[in-house]
């Protein structure tokens, strides 16, 4: 199956990072939401985990508001923002509720500094450094660090939504593989290819910036990957 | 007619700064929208000041979902973001292009260093002071900060609502004199109680905080007086 | 004579702006310096206002060290706060005390939300746009934003310090005409030329990006020569 | 021996997280460089990793000058970021370079995001949070995440100086327990207890802001522990 077209830097970065984004996108953790291996309660964690994250991945969207240029960045941004706290948190706050754990027990997890186990240092360390990108950087950095989880979701559902042996987990590999979110993915894409011409130049993979920018992606790719570890690890 | 009733702190507040609340949403520019003298081309020129003052007026909002502590904070400053980005920012490119000055033009006056004048300054003083209080400060202070705008506005546009005598600017008026703006001022208004309970407890109003707070308000009750200044003065 | 070496990047942007530069290192309240017919009053009134700018300037540094990439411009970036804060401010806080004014006093000024006359639009426009720049923007940014003021007070103290035909106001000339200021603004201009390759490449200047920081270097230049007007006018 | 006086604030901190700050300040770790038992590989270990902390705690410092409120915060604040990139950080390059490890190997180490290991992401986490702390939160937030490790160290420096049983890591413990570092302590708990009390009145402890000082300052506490267990572990 091919790679998807999520536009020029998206790709560079992904052949760049290959054996990163490989570990990422094709985890063990992915595969058996695939062919339905994985077993509920560490799908429960995962969701969790990632539901906490969410609340930082919403905040960081929001940086890349403050930090757009122009109008087409900010609606981008702003439809983000509004997608991740109305839309995709709702289905984990769903999926959770009828797992019997409440909004308020998602939250009450949140900056509870007990049980530093590693699951908390990855979730911690992921979730502080796109925040932290978010306000050190400007809007190339936000994307490069946000990439690795918007895209790569998108990579994932895309190929489970023909692949998968299973339909226990269809639910989500819908989320990210119905067309909806690809045309957000292919946009994004478009957007981030823009904002690069706009502010280095049609050269801008010749620029040190450029360099920077990868090493940004692949630090958030490799935290995505330590990330798929910790469902299947302890709850935090 | 009575003040509105939008909680708390904004009544305390309002109390507090009523000088300068006065000369702020009883502006001879404000009572000419409602009596309909006020020039056309002085609408324009105000139009297009506060499209580039809603521009940061939206990334100060974002800055307040990054700095929320809890979903019912980040539900509502996304949602400010979203209608600001795509409703109230629509309103003014409608009018503009009706007058014949397309977004673009808005945009292009954004950033350009010539022309310093008066109004010029006194929209740079208070963009930049409600993003830097967004940056430097936390969801109160940016709360103070952005009240004046919302609530002033909610203010006028339930006065004028009713009291108006000349329909030429009926349509600005029922942007913010609808119900579903006043609900919304409302709703704000309980956010902030909760937020200032939350975080001083219940005597807020005796701790050094609020007095800070009570500052950052009256500064930006005091910018937006001047920005009503701008309408009738040069076009920046 | 000639222009201040200070590096390649100030010497494009003085080039660049030349009539927005000249009007800033020799507007009128400049050139009374030299002659000592700048009335005292003026000269407190400028160093009051002066006083708030820097204690602003002093933490646009400080969000240079946090930008900063590595330790030579880390600590470049620390040496500026830390000669402003215990060197440069004492200057004014002297001056100031010779005349009757305490730093009690000076301070007091800062955020008063009352007295919003143009004088103070203008130092809130210009404090407040440094300030937002360091926060929202990266190292280029902050140094295109402070280097009008830093690199502008070193040419202005260097002609002067040649050219004065007055000893009134002496003490301020040597403040930024003495050799240690002057070696202060090379390093910086070596710092600024380093950070360009090292993030652009060496044909920054053809970049988009480029174009950005031309802006803000303007829009400071433009800043600082509207900043002299309010030595003459009101006291804020 | 009794505990340090470094203030009402620390006090009462140190006394709600007793367990915590036990575990942090009776680390083994601790121990072992109070009776010589360390390897040395393991302090140069921690040393290699505590340089690249002091690099982003160096910044936090200077978001510290940022959000003061007064000249004495702000002159506080940028003589902890002189001391920190100017003196404690040189004693670091000084001991690797006598270990033939040179600072650009130091801060080559920095973004790298291959070998995410257990060491990396409690480095991540804690710098990251630090970081974030010092955007997100006030200079009250900054002060509650700084402080377990600026009196921590002060307060483990000021016990080895008197009870270690051997001389291998004197040079370390004087660097902490020596009386300027002990009385830069007592300041800046002072500083704190009024910085607690200029905002949030005197029954500061009362208030709900409190409780979530304490949770940053707890938070931080554990991630120093953590801290500790990566000198004896693999090198990031």
């Amino acid at each position: 199956m091919t790679a998807p077209d999520y536009g020029t830097a998206f790709s560079l970065w992904r052949t760049r990072t290959s054996d990163a984004w490989s570990a990422y996108v094709r985890h063990p953790f992915v595969e058996s939401l695939g062919d339905g291996s994985l077993p509920h309660q560490a799908f429960l964690n995962y969701l969790k985990q990632d539901y906490l994250f969410l609340v930082n991945f919403a905040r960081a969207w929001a940086l890349a508001v403050v930090k757009s240029r122009d109008m087409r960045e900010m609606r981008s941004a702003a439809a983000a923002v509004d997608g991740l706290v109305n839309r995709e948190m709702a289905l984990h706050v769903e999926s959770c509720a009828a797992a019997g754990i409440s909004e308020d027990d998602l939250l009450a997890l949140r900056e509870a500094p007990q049980n530093l186990a590693y699951t908390r240092f990855v979730l911690e360390a992921y979730t502080r450094f796109v925040l932290e990108k978010g306000y050190s950087g400007d809007y190339l950095d936000l994307m490069a660090a946000l990439a690795p989880c918007g895209m790569g979701y998108g990579e994932i559902g895309r190929r489970l939504a023909r692949e998968a042996t299973s339909s226990v987990y269809r639910e989500w590999i819908d989320t990210y593989g119905n067309e909806a979110y690809q045309e957000g993915c292919r946009e994004s894409g478009a957007l981030i290819d823009a904002a690069l011409e706009n502010r280095l130049g049609p050269d801008y993979a010749q620029t040190p910036r450029w360099n920077e920018l990868c090493q940004v992606f692949e630090m958030a790719t490799r935290l995505e990957a330590a990330f798929w570890e910790t469902g299947s690890a302890d709850s935090a």
